[in-house]
């Protein structure tokens, strides 16, 4: 075998790559590789080629929808050692990046040249900009500032038989030839093995404004939503928790959350110091209009990172109460957001389920949390079908089975009924097209 | 054949459907039709499999690289009569259009609800939006606002074979499966029909301010650019014509245009009015600083109009100079702006070539004009060697074959040098899955 050093293979070893961030998913790999260059990655998907072993590329084991967790016998290629941050173009306003580079690192450093890279998903201290890119991740800056895929201009990849090839350039517009970079971000390690990534960058803002709102209602703060987006403000951060995630990040981070409200909203507006002003008190206006119980302007960047702390902590701290938590990410039009999340309480309700409800309310991105216990059979055949409910609502309102957590293995059985044949046969023949003998991420997505 | 009525066949009415906007290519169609939905559009091309007729899609024709133009012995497919804008989107911020309204039309409709669609390309008062995807059109609002890419969220396609699918949603998140619709983004008409289109709209800027400066010396105008980007300004428009464009224009419209210059800039900054004037008076500053002979802020919208148009003349004022005007379109790194025009200019002084150039200075983007006349073959050879001088210098500095104008006919001898095989290859296999029988608009961008 010509698999680059180190290799691990003993069973304490490969533990930790039998898994990611997804609840009741697991795995054991045959071997964990840890390639250093793009070579060595084409090298190794030559040899599983040649002899038929699945390979299933991963970096830091964050993703939320079991996206690479290991088939029986396959070898886990881990690109963490890929992590060099290697160019920050300030002329083109551009960063050049290994894969395996943490999107903190990656803030980090183009930060330092007071430039921006707006995505952030929750992981963002230990995910890759690869995962980023391969999962197409969004973050909690989502409505100003889109997804990873809006950051990307240019990647280098390994195609599922070993050719390396760089799509994309620093040019801010291109149309030779057919858009193959827009395909390869967000499939999920199934067409490519991402090596390295060129992003583009923006201007830091000059000022920033993070404020929380209380409500009694859910109602009240879904149509508060409404309201600023009718009001035509576009604010970079629109983030709510529910009552039961509220009570949960509470008792985990000792915020001093009230917990006598139905819905908490995070604000957050970010830009020209002038816009920034006139934007929050605007916003304060609408929350009051719509009735909130309190609106509260953090007076520094102190008081904002704690402000901010109280939705970053949403998932760990739901994660803390119950053994296994089945996190939901179905996107609705912004229009149907408050149906949708009336319609996932009464479900939990009906169904005499525990569910917490926070997200991306500006997004429409919701992430009802299941918490439940895996070894409870009866209760978890309860949420599969209470899943398959909310699924059947999203899609009636015109909404996605996934907003930005991905397909994986955990969205897998509801993939055919968002797309319909004909796009699924597409997209199965595309997948043929590049990786004949299947060897790249095999089961993930669709088979 | 069950083509939809009306269909074309005599000579005098197909010779307008023989072109599009590109010099120099026009071939006669066997026949012209006029779909009315997409059932019209599935059932003509299930047709053509049938009968291994090559189908053209096409909207008004102003295409600038031969994508429309028919091949022997095909049938043009016209979709201007699928014309509706369908629904205008307060809440979710959207239009739905059919593929044949204009952009100026989407533009007006979505402008009377006090929302802005920003791509602007050249051509659209005429202009379809279906085209405008099918190419992915840019503008002049490029450099802060993106290009039509950035503004579909969902479209109908007629595939190849006649089956319609619908991609996309109204959500502002999904990672749904792998992306294919920014596959059919920019595939000139090669994958599917597009025959509907959801697209994204923003706030309308509350304020705008328009500046045009003069230089005495090309790199100067380039410096200035490069310096307003290094400050972190991103103005919707920074746009600038050489000399021979200059005197063009000022020829043709007459705008008092000052022709003692080697180089005009045209900015344009908008959003909140305080961002505006600062923008501006710092814009005004860099170009001072970087010794432009005069800046002219314009006082109104008449008088920015009147700026702007300057710009909006050029391609038609340098058309009427030369019976044939042979329209470029390469872009590079904005930072290699000033090396790629000075290399231009040499070329065309070594050849003795007659060459205008102007463009989107702000996204790299130059429209290199040659005035010349296809009748003069000794000519004609110099031009197309110069062309093959600009490609090399282009892809040397990492830049693209085309900015915004297309691979069609014009640019396809380019494309392998540009694409590199293994990239064709993908995209060949990609086209042979959607369109085994070779039906639709075939010859175009590769064969």
């Amino acid at each position: 075998m010509m698999a680059p050093e180190p290799v691990l293979t003993s069973k304490e070893d490969l533990i930790p790559y039998a898994f990611d961030g997804t609840a009741a998913l697991s795995q054991m790999p045959g071997a964990v590789v840890f390639p250093r260059d793009a070579e060595q990655v084409s090298r190794l998907l030559q040899w599983a080629n040649r002899e038929r072993v699945p390979i299933i590329p991963r970096g830091s084991g964050s993703g939320l929808s079991g996206g690479s967790v290991p088939t029986p016998g396959s070898v886990v290629m881990c690109l963490v050692k890929l992590d060099r941050v290697l160019e920050v173009d300030r002329k083109n306003l551009t960063v050049m990046v290994e894969t395996g580079a943490t999107t903190e690192a990656v803030a980090t450093a183009v930060g330092a040249a007071n430039l921006f890279y707006p995505p952030d998903p929750g992981s963002m201290k230990i995910s890759t900009i690869g995962g980023n890119v391969a999962e197409n991740s969004g973050g909690l800056r989502g409505l100003k500032y889109g997804v990873t895929r809006n950051y990307v201009m240019g990647m280098e990849v390994v195609l599922p038989q070993g050719e390396i090839v760089w799509m994309g350039n620093k040019c801010v517009k291109d149309v030779a030839g057919y858009n193959l970079k827009d395909v390869f971000i967000g499939s999920e390690g199934t067409l490519g093995v991402i090596t390295r990534v060129l992003l583009k960058l923006i201007p830091k803002p000059a000022a920033k404004k993070t404020m929380l709102a209380t409500f009694a209602e859910m109602e009240k703060a879904a149509e508060t939503i409404s309201a600023i987006i009718a009001a035509q403000i576009i604010p970079c951060t629109l983030e709510f928790l529910d009552r039961t995630t509220i009570k949960c990040v509470e008792d985990f981070a000792h915020i001093g959350l009230p917990l006598d409200c139905d819905a908490i909203v995070l604000m957050e507006t970010d830009g020209h110091a002038a816009v920034v002003a006139e934007e929050s008190a605007r916003m304060e206006q609408i929350c009051r209009a719509h009735g909130c119980t309190s609106v509260h302007v953090a007076k520094d960047d102190t008081e904002a990172v704690q402000l901010a702390s109280a939705r970053r902590a949403a998932f760990s701290a739901l994660a803390r109460v119950a053994p296994t938590t089945i996190l939901e990410d179905v996107t609705v039009p912004r229009s149907e957001l408050a149906q949708m999340i009336r319609f996932i309480q009464n479900v939990a309700k009906t169904d005499q389920l525990r569910v917490g409800v926070f997200g991306h309310m500006g997004d429409g991105n919701l992430h009802p949390t299941f918490l439940t216990d895996e070894r409870n059979h009866a209760e978890m055949e309860k949420v599969e079908k209470a899943l398959h409910k909310i699924i059947e609502e999203t899609i009636r309102l015109g909404g996605t089975i996934t907003g930005e957590h991905g397909v994986g293995l955990a969205k897998k059985r509801f993939l055919p009924r968002q797309l319909g044949e004909t796009q699924l046969r597409v997209m199965r023949e595309l997948r043929r097209v590049l990786d004949p003998a299947g060897v790249l991420n095999p089961g993930k997505m669709f088979d």
